[in-house]
């Protein structure tokens, strides 16, 4: 017997006929000897519905009054699901956020979950019945209805699996797992079986967006055991497939022989270029271009300066979120006198390309691979940046697609053919 | 300044365009100095749609977690009006059941409001902030979402509004108040200033449904002064147009000397006829056929029972909602050896006239008036019944209209054509 936390999206719950279908799946495991908990979405759709029912009603919406709005799409498909599990035969009760309740930080739309009581709650699904929970969902202090933010319910499902401390939660998605790399760019990509934290982190920030990274963070942070997998297909039997499994280290090292040093590689088109010119080369040159890019909550990812061959002036080229662009370059603007830059050149036609394992941590020589199946190709380097389990460049967005399939032979990720 | 409770229904809440109205409407009432409660109703069918939700999961879906999903509907427009007011610089926020709370009964699907803590609420509003309340719903022993059953945030307005001590409570529909008719039978009907809550409950129960009959009663229970009045029609400069109130008999005699003897008339198709032929008239025969009739909660109305001219049998007839007849010949087929009757004729070709009126407990006459009306056009009575303030007749339904014109010609209804 264990304990599992199961997770729903919205794509899942998209209407009667799916919500059965995710009854049943829940009835299996009920089946199997297994305590459960299942957080679901919104039906799909609903939430963009309800959010423009606040924007239409003021642009300038009060986030307390839009949690209390959006809020009911989660609330519709959990007594939903309730029902239709009864109707199965099984036990089975919603719990909305302040029920519980899930505490949350009053950040309205984009609360961080604070506490929850897991001891009630385990007692609730210890006799047998289902307890559904609303994801997104929360109470902030004052009791006043708060929500998590987009994608927030994969964080709801990491939270109450922390505070049951269950076995596994168990993300079903549209997807089947976690791949290598993007399996449309590269057919031969792979389903990984079991991928760390920390590379999931790396994954999702540069782009391989299967799980909210906030999400990841916290089931890092508590320990949780997160199984990706897919809603839609089974195996032969009716059961799931497995999916993918996102643990700790210590599941990893030494019982995986056949490991790669690379567990995946992801690309991001999402971020631009700025490069200042003419910048002087002096103690505090670089922190006056920083520093009010930070004042404005602008991040900056990627950084190069140029060598100043004795002119006394250098270039500084970094990246920013391509969203962000337009007011980092009003920022830079108004900054220039006091940086004392000749020209602001900006690029967005750039992608970040990401190899990430942690396999790296104890091997040399992962980047210089990188560097050296890239200039095979011909392809640029423009920028370099790394982590201690990461290696990220930044190429024009032209060569995305060869950069990845080129980096995904390199590192020995291809399947086999009969895989 | 007064403090006022405001109701919208569905259709004054059906899409932001129509809830910024109602914020408009309400903003007039906060500038005229008075401390507002709004109570909505969700959009003109969401209630229907979520439903549908639920017995589409299951025929026999649990009440419990239906009051959890359709009463996210109210969460949804309580919300949006709260926004839309802002929108608007009037300060305001929304209150959900469990949030106040309205304590209600754990009868879910249909439950009453049981008690709710008037003082905290009135505090929210006494600093000029509107408080915008989800009719509808309510919260039961044990922390679970109730809701009172369809219509009931007609009953949820009018709880708050006691609660409140509130000077009025008005209730926007889409008509503009209470009739002497129906208008579209009886172009020359008025609309009535003042009507008392027993006339109110009489008509309602009568067929003219501008109100819950429910609310009626809470409000003649609690003494609320309710005001009907309409969401989509406006005085020239904007404002509202007085409506009809609904309040106690105190606020009618001696100072409305034009009143009429009557007040309104009503019609009722939804009634069937049903006869039991050669009753045995013995002690106990009448109760043979009520008691497994009212076992089965089925509402007997209107009951005639023929002179027996020394047959030892008699014919009775009676009445009951049209919905519930199949179940009616039901219980009465299996109770037909106990009770000893030859045949069940039923008929479902009738309607229910009825006369309302306070005036009539100091008038005598009032029946035979209207038995004299209905005769001089050769209109047939199939029975009859009364009430202090009522007298009801059943006749064939084809006649519906020409009595309806004929009694309020009769009492002196029919508005003047200056009037």
């Amino acid at each position: 017997m264990a304990r599992i936390v199961m997770k729903f999206g919205g794509t899942s719950m998209a209407g009667i006929e799916r919500i059965r279908n995710v009854a049943a799946r829940v009835k299996r495991e009920v089946e199997a000897g297994n305590q459960v908990a299942v957080v679901v979405s919104a039906m799909a759709g609903e939430t963009d519905r309800l959010v423009n029912f606040c924007k239409e009603a003021s642009p300038l919406y009060d986030r307390k009054e839009y949690d209390v709005v959006v809020s009911a799409g989660e609330q519709v498909t959990s007594g939903l699901l309730a029902i239709a599990l009864q109707a199965l035969g099984v036990p089975a009760r919603s719990w909305m956020g302040w029920q519980l309740p899930i505490h949350t930080s009053d950040a309205h739309a984009s609360a961080r979950i604070e506490d929850m009581d897991g001891d009630s709650l385990a007692a609730a699904i210890a006799g047998g019945e289902v307890a559904v929970i609303p994801g997104f969902q929360g109470v902030a202090p004052g009791n006043r209805v708060t929500t998590l933010g987009r994608g927030g319910s994969d964080t709801s499902a990491v939270a109450v699996a922390a505070a049951l401390k269950a076995d596994r939660c168990d993300i079903y998605t549209d997807v089947d797992g976690v791949y290598t790399t993007d399996p449309r760019i590269v057919p031969k990509a792979r389903k990984l079986k079991k991928v760390t934290y920390e590379e999931m982190l790396e994954l999702a920030s540069v782009g391989a967006k299967v799980l909210q990274t906030r999400s990841v963070g916290l089931a890092m942070k508590e320990k949780v055991r997160v199984q990706v997998l897919s809603s839609f297909e089974g195996a032969p039997d009716g059961g799931t497939l497995p999916g993918t499994m996102i643990v700790g280290e210590d599941e990893i090292e030494g019982n995986d022989m056949e490991r790669q040093l690379i567990t995946g590689i992801a690309h991001d088109k999402n971020e631009a270029k700025v490069t200042l010119t003419q910048v002087p080369d002096r103690p505090g040159a670089v922190a006056s271009i920083f520093t009010p890019l930070a004042d404005a909550s602008i991040n900056v990812d990627m950084i190069v300066q140029n060598v100043s061959h004795g002119t006394g002036q250098t270039d500084v080229t970094f990246t920013v979120p391509m969203a962000e662009l337009a007011r980092a370059r009003d920022v830079l603007e108004r900054a220039r006198t006091d940086i004392g830059y000749d020209r602001l050149v900006h690029d967005t036609a750039v992608a970040k390309i990401s190899v990430v394992g942690v396999g790296m941590r104890s091997h040399a020589g992962v980047a210089a691979e990188m560097f050296k199946a890239l200039a095979d190709r011909q392809i640029n380097v423009l920028a370099i940046t790394t982590s201690e389990i990461k290696v990220s460049v930044l190429i024009h967005e032209d060569y995305t697609e060869l950069a990845v399939r080129v980096l995904h032979t390199a590192y020995g990720l291809d399947a086999e053919d009969a895989a």
